[in-house]
């Protein structure tokens, strides 16, 4: 059990954050992460992080890098599943977690992706139509 | 981290487990699971087990005992995400975990408990039919 196992569902892949994070754990789920949304082309990463009681200033930053990754390789990130404790110390330790979106649970971080997802695919058909003018 | 977290994704609750299975945790998440399937209605239940390297006979059991819960509660377990040394390792053990489905990742899972709902959709609706009668 070295790796945190990625679930592919659609366009969309599902990691949920169970065991304490260190350092060769949060690298090597950038890693399968990374290479998962290149090999499948995945438009969305959602992370579930409804059984961490904390999240300290290095799973924050993961989660931020995360968010980054993703998004130059064209995908958006959602946190979803935080609990109002952590949200209060993400806060405390100055931590916004920028660029990253978060809904309140799975279903909910499900929607916020197909919108995001139908509104890139409208962009995409805008240009598309822009090109056949 | 005491409990494993249990995702809901419509009519389905998704079980990824990560951790070494104990008793307390094995017993929690069969609360949990018959809690969120009475709660919600839920008529499928999809585990994913790939991060598991090794399944000795209490997590056999386990999984089992899980699939049983929620036929009676009327709903269909599928197990996903078994490595092939597993399934070595159950057969070796005698484990032929009874009445529990599997599919090879969690798409092909969630494909398997659309049929098996949309069977059991069309025997009742099969029925009003005969009701109308």
């Amino acid at each position: 059990m070295e790796r945190i196992p990625i679930l592919r569902m659609g366009q969309v892949l599902l990691v949920t954050i169970q065991v304490d994070m260190h350092d060769r754990l949060a690298l090597s789920l950038q890693e399968d992460l990374t290479e998962k949304i290149t090999r499948h082309g995945s438009k969305g990463v959602l992370i579930d992080i409804s059984a961490l009681d904390i999240v300290d200033s290095f799973i924050g930053r993961m989660l931020a890098n995360i968010a980054g990754m993703a998004r130059v390789l064209d995908a958006t990130t959602v946190v979803v599943g935080m609990q109002p404790a952590v949200a209060i110390t993400l806060v405390e330790l100055g931590l916004s977690l920028p660029g990253v979106r978060t809904a309140l649970d799975v279903e909910r971080g499900v929607v916020l992706l197909q919108r995001a997802l139908s509104a890139n695919a409208l962009l995409v058909e805008d240009e598309d139509a822009d090109d056949e003018e």
